[in-house]
């Protein structure tokens, strides 16, 4: 697997180990990637006219429930407890501090929970009516996926960089297929051998296998893979994705004639562009070729 | 209050409301000015030869514990959970979520918690014997604090912006009396009408009323305050912190001599950084005055 990558990034100190699987912290070289892959995306989709959103780590549990996230991939999601108790409770909680016994079993569920995927919370903010056309969004968000890996692609918590839209059924296909070329091409230009595979979302239990099927047979979700580790599966660095009327539905949107919305989202994990890079190039960005950096740096 | 303050913000789509109190979206022209905020405060810093670390919003939970969080500020923290279950409990799950009932009691605590403080992952970073001079860090990261309200400057999930000094006392005090005058500087030159008072962390319950009462009473924090409201208190918009040797003693670190080593940190509140810029300049950061746009944006 990637645990010579793993080795190397830790050692070179763009990432810093946290002591849980698949949470780093990331060095100032790190973001300094991530910063230029961020404007390269921006800039890439500059002429869409878009609504920019930045979309903190965490969101209103509610949406986790409206977009169907629970009830397809619940071994994902992470859901925020909070303490409120009055002094008695906290006297309670020192005693099993004092005891080094867990203490988690005081908190109480919020009603926040942390972002699964940029795009959510957009859908929830277009219910109602859209005007003729749609309407398109930039989104930057901060996502979490418990699945704890020693892979530093697979990171509990990153960042995606996403172009939505949201409004006809042929207006949604066309921004899945532009932005499939241009994710491609956008990639392609900073050096990374890219591909693009039919793929489904990692859907829950038995259940799950069905909806994985017929996502596939529909080819609703596309994946650029990039070949990372020359020994494993190509790594998604970016995918598009076309999500018939599912968030139109969940969330009360409508196209302007009235039909449930369409929609589609192409989004580039941000984390993962960045590892492709520096496997890709070296572990020091102000070598990597003078074409690749003059893209991320103009 | 800041009621008005928060509909004009609501209004102008700078901030999005989420549905829950304490958590917006954040436009791109909001964004763009935190992008000048985090780079001025950069840029100041830039003598420090301090390591640049990116803290995630979530972090390994007994990170809570090291730091003494959990004992002082319990109300505040986050603790995610998440479902650990098999197909079986997935149907428990799917049986609740068709009746609208309550399916967070099927999950279960996990390792990780919300990020409270840029800076606390930093200390455990240093356990061991640090050099002559101590070490300095710059360090951004996303926070999390339990206290919804409505006042845009009460943000659940907010960044900080740190510069962190671990070694010797005299180093520690030196560094917060260098970034008091800094931030002072710093805050003043983008027009903020600032201050500084003496101040407390909100430590929890009748122990942490002693707490309060002797933090302040050795100054050990204080903070920059900008009047936003003129009806109401002002504002925290930044602190400097001297923590004795608090997380020395916790996260095992010493000085150079073998002490236990001291500790210091410096933290601008970004988003109130940048509402405060919003309330005096006004919300078209296009029309602010020429020497506050040339300091952010150089």
């Amino acid at each position: 697997m990637s645990t010579d990558f793993r080795s190397e990034l830790l050692t070179s100190g763009l990432l810093v180990d946290t002591g849980v699987a698949g949470l780093y912290l990331r060095s100032g070289k790190f973001e300094r990637v991530v910063r230029g892959i961020d404007d390269l995306v921006s800039s890439t989709g500059a002429d869409q006219d878009a609504s920019v959103l930045h979309v903190p780590a965490v969101l209103p549990r509610a949406l986790l429930e409206r977009t169907g996230y629970v009830r397809s991939f619940p071994d994902l999601l992470g859901s925020v407890s909070v303490f409120v108790g009055d002094d008695d409770l906290h006297v309670q909680l020192l005693e099993l501090l004092g005891k080094e016994q867990s203490w988690v079993e005081l908190l109480s569920p919020s009603d926040v929970a942390l972002c699964s995927a940029a795009c959510h919370p957009v859908y929830s903010l277009c219910s109602g009516r859209l005007s003729e056309g749609g309407h398109r969004f930039e989104v930057f968000g901060h996502c979490f996926r418990h699945e704890p890996s020693l892979d530093p692609l697979r990171m509990q918590a990153f960042r995606m960089h996403e172009f939505v839209y949201v409004g006809d059924p042929d207006g949604a296909v066309a921004h899945r297929d532009l932005w499939l070329e241009r994710a491609v091409d956008l990639l392609s230009e900073i050096g990374l051998a890219v591909e693009v595979a039919v793929a489904n979302d990692p859907f829950f239990g038995r259940a799950g296998r069905l909806l994985a099927v017929s996502q596939r047979s529909d080819t609703l979700k596309c994946e650029i893979v990039c070949n990372i580790h020359p020994d494993a599966e190509p790594t998604a660095i970016a995918s598009a994705n076309y999500h018939l009327d599912h968030f139109g539905m969940a969330f009360g949107i409508e196209s302007a004639n009235g039909d449930a919305a369409h929609t589609a989202c192409v989004g580039f994990g941000v984390e993962r562009v960045a590892l492709a890079l520096l496997k890709t190039h070296g572990l020091e960005p102000d070598k990597w070729p003078a074409r690749v950096r003059s893209c991320l740096w103009p």
